[in-house]
């Protein structure tokens, strides 16, 4: 199928030369920053760049708008695309009921809409394997799901169809699991550097954290530590050492106070 | 060497086995409840039950403490040893110097300190492999630390000397990084479970989460998701799924405010 990339930033970095990878033709490339289109043009076949959204002439049957929530509303209104095209977005929390609204809104040709969400976390510099990300799919037309399906299938063996209520609780419980998790690791780090200790020292530790969780039935059930334990008094300890620190005093507070009320 | 083992909890179950396995030998266990000392000495060559905390006719040499911080005080205060043993704690924020107070002022006779700290977390049906499970030691006499480090090596390949100040800082990293994240994972799956959807899906996320903070110089480096992109709109939409719980709501707040202020 040939595909245009609206976007440049870690999920179109990942996501264009996957999708060439299984046989698909990225056209063009559009961002607002020329030299960002340039350089995801370059790991492709013979895309295009596209610095104003002028799709009138394109090739594309599929357009993926792989941009910041923020920024969909405003490529809505700007993007001029060809008759009959599909147009998708890749966010978690944006539903498909607002997005083909706002198609509708601003664009008097038809226009069919769909969601392709890769349920990952997308860095430029770490390679990612698609074959173990999963897709949640969402389309308005029959048709356009079973393409969207079927692209996302090609790509890894995890795909779902999802609804807008669904993925949005997905994103939200993603980001406990992955966003404030990685924050966790950040402010452990930052605790070990101020004292001159490596952050090595915590790996094992927390590679064991993650496997035991995920092999539990309920990560609930392997909670360990001083907050679960009641240890009032190494709590107390820990809110001591970290008393030049109240960001951290907070977040140790909150966490604590969480695990002694979950139910 | 002859050694015995005070408590029956998580690290008393995995330990003593391990203890065997390289060559030791445990004489007996202490517990306070009867049956919890026997299903650990079920596992072990010859070990005899202790229910009253009276070794004065104990041959080991080496008494490893493996019990609630809160609750050492009360067992140097009981226990019964012989003269010139080694006496170590597993405690992570227990200090060296406080321990050996406290053994000084209840016992007449000369008993040797130590600290024998796995920097890991134990739960009963999880098999850990010691080998890699960072031990931190530290001894008052330079004969003892010796010998705790030998025991320590025979089981790891990570073995450090590390003081009660940077013990401390380690374990309070720790609950950080490991305690609160799986606090994190359970939230997250609470989340998903309330919707009727599994954890199974998040999966894949959170082991490339976490592969990829270790691979990081900086988990900070890595930080993805709304808080760091400032995605107001999506920060709203979240609070308000999570309106009908005031300490989910609040763990997100704080989390978000901590992503933002960190330097």
């Amino acid at each position: 199928m040939k595909i245009s990339l609206i976007g440049s930033g870690n999920v179109a970095w990942h996501l264009a030369p996957a999708l060439e990878d299984v046989g698909h033709q990225i056209v063009e490339v559009y961002s607002r920053n020329k030299k960002n289109a340039q350089k995801i043009a370059q790991k492709l076949y013979d895309a295009k760049i596209n610095i104003d959204l002028d799709f009138d002439d394109s090739v594309a049957q599929l357009f993926i708008l792989a941009i910041a929530d923020d920024a969909i509303e405003e490529v809505i209104k700007q993007i001029i695309l060809p008759e009959n095209c599909l147009l998708v977005h890749t966010s978690g929390s944006k539903s498909l009921e607002w997005f083909d609204n706002l198609v509708k809104i601003h664009h008097d040709l038809p226009i069919k809409t769909g969601v392709f969400y890769p349920l990952m976390t997308f860095s430029k510099t770490k390679i990612i394997d698609f074959k173990n990300v999963p897709f949640c799919i969402e389309a308005i037309e029959e048709t356009s799901k079973k393409n969207l399906v079927k692209i996302a299938q090609q790509l890894s063996k995890i795909v779902y169809s999802v609804s807008s209520e669904e993925r949005k609780t997905l994103h939200l419980s993603a980001v406990f699991a992955c966003n404030f998790t990685n924050h966790l690791l950040a402010l452990s780090q930052k605790i070990l550097e101020e004292k001159g200790l490596g952050f090595e020292l915590l790996k094992p530790l927390i590679e064991e954290t993650i496997t035991k969780a995920l092999l539990a039935k309920h990560p609930a059930d392997v909670q360990t530590g001083p907050a679960i334990r009641g240890d009032e008094s190494t709590i107390k300890q820990h809110l001591s050492q970290l008393k030049g620190s109240p960001d951290l005093q907070k977040v140790y507070k909150t966490m604590t106070e969480s695990i002694q009320n979950i139910d």
